[in-house]
């Protein structure tokens, strides 16, 4: 996401109760953080939280934790999201998806990628959120099965991705090539679904697990 | 495919060399039926045998099996590949997919399912030539590694299949959810495909392998 410089964004960030700014202190403790023994789902690349607060919001009894690399989105997202009513189940990170293996350890239950960049050009393979770099980043994060749910309007990145997950052990357990012609009711869109599916683009879902014990 | 009775379908299907009458004989033994050790490919629902009359055409060094269920479509189909070239490599076949392991024992490399009937109704899922019944039969067939290559315009057929190969333990090697917008020469079309695909539809196609020994 591309955006112009927010002048007072490190004030947002470090104002804010949803804000972690050492998240690394967390590792393995994040639970005690929330203060109870709920599920955490994380997602990676919250761009403004339209996504991570509304799942928070309507998910009480679970902790969210939303994780966006660019300090400025995430300014903005805090500054939004600040004129909604508080939630104690949300947490804000701003981190690189890519060194999440040092701020959670076996304590996660599911990950969300939504609408992470396709980097379409084939030499940055590696830098796509499916890329098996990450996978074996993200492995380290759960509590026992690996579980997560990737939306994209993506096409090829969508391909790439369902080739990639199952080549690394995941199987899918739920697809849709055109997740709003469900009639799903509890779809939370991000900001970014929410408009391009109103310009008639297809939104791509899958539900990836890959079991804890899998020697495959 | 619904088709008009046809009065000498009999007589078509007995007088071709094409055509195999009683294949449980050659089970375990068709590599001696073409006299070659070559690799052995077959196509479920070859209706009019378009595509498995295509492949076998410009594979000379493989051999390939069509079989369809509905002796009429067949014999419409040997009606029209007999005015071709006369192929060597090739054999047709009338039966039901559901009985596939009675006419074939580890002698198979490459499964290939083609528009095949999306039996839309969730009551219908068992029909499915992705079903996992269907799954449990095609093991048998095949001689090392299971091969599937799949290709529908069904986007619910698709869907359902990516689910249940995963879940039995195939891997998607490669998958597209536009076949005909990437540039591939070598993509042969059956003629449900070309029509379909002329009028605007996705092609959508899929290649699940599952490893011999998967223990998973």
């Amino acid at each position: 996401m591309r955006v112009r410089n927010l002048k007072n964004k490190k004030d947002i960030l470090e104002n804010s109760n949803y804000f972690i700014k050492n998240p690394e202190k967390y590792k393995g403790k994040w639970n005690k953080l929330f203060g109870n023994k709920n599920q955490i789902n994380v997602e990676i690349g919250s761009g403004k939280c339209k996504f991570i607060y509304e799942i928070a919001s309507k998910n009480p009894d679970k902790n969210y934790i939303g994780i966006e690399r660019i300090d400025t989105v995430l300014a903005l997202g805090i500054k939004e999201i600040s004129k909604l009513p508080k939630l104690n189940n949300l947490r804000l990170i701003n981190y690189d998806a890519y060194n999440v293996d040092s701020i959670f350890d076996k304590e996660i239950n599911t990950l969300y990628l939504n609408f992470s960049d396709p980097w379409p050009k084939k030499r940055h393979a590696k830098r796509r959120l499916t890329n098996f770099r990450f996978l074996q980043k993200y492995d380290i994060m759960f509590s026992s099965d690996r579980k997560i749910i990737f939306k994209t309007d993506n096409k090829d990145l969508f391909e790439y991705s369902i080739i990639s997950l199952s080549d690394y052990g995941y199987k899918i357990k739920d697809i849709s090539l055109d997740l709003h012609s469900r009639d799903d009711k509890n779809n939370i869109t991000t900001e970014y679904e929410k408009k391009f599916s109103s310009k008639g683009f297809k939104i791509y879902m899958l539900n990836a697990v890959k079991k804890y014990k899998n020697i495959d």
